[in-house]
């Protein structure tokens, strides 16, 4: 079973992780990701943290799980924080396929979704 | 003159920094957003600040100016920090129009993009 983990920051703001779990609910909607699990995981401040994610995910059965970061640029959180924790993932997991893929600011269509909000105005 | 200011939260990564930089400089690069003029501000660490963006885009003939969020959730900075600082500005410079766009995180394109980088893994 492979399991797909939104990775966000995590806010003091409760409607900011919310939205965060919103866009894990619709991913699952879509259907078109392709993954049998959805799960959102937070750096700091909101639960779970990206550990529990991953813990939670190998519990109702997954054999591989893949990190999304919800970041948009890579700064630090996205260079060492989450390698990091990935890091620590893999020494208590020693059989589970992690991967991360790139952090959503790194995508081809962020110039497009910025074109079309700014062409909004 | 209409400006465009891609708003950042800025990062001790310079590297970071320099993403935002580029996104401007691709911004201005397709010719569709419709704008005379593009330029970043940083919310934090990084320069120019958002008022000093600003304060540059007047210097440079803005009459109207555009402000885009590159911020993911609706966390404090969003709601809080900038609007704030458009409240400020506005106190500074009362004839100019002052807009702001949805964040990058509201874009109805953002789940595309997800699903674009979960589809890679």
């Amino acid at each position: 079973m492979k399991a797909l983990l939104l990775i966000a920051h995590g806010s003091r703001r409760e409607q900011s992780n919310q939205e965060v779990f919103t866009l894990v609910e619709q991913l699952k909607a879509t259907h078109l990701a392709g993954y049998e699990l959805y799960q959102a995981g937070f750096l700091e401040i909101a639960q779970p943290s990206i550990l529990d994610a991953i813990e939670s995910s190998v519990n109702e059965g997954a054999s591989s799980v893949v990190l999304l970061p919800y970041f948009l640029n890579s700064g630090n959180h996205v260079v060492q924080d989450i390698p990091n924790i990935i890091n620590q993932a893999k020494l208590k997991h020693p059989n589970l396929a992690i991967h991360v893929t790139e952090h959503v600011g790194a995508s081809d269509l962020m110039l497009d979704l910025i074109v079309g909000l700014a062409k909004k105005s």
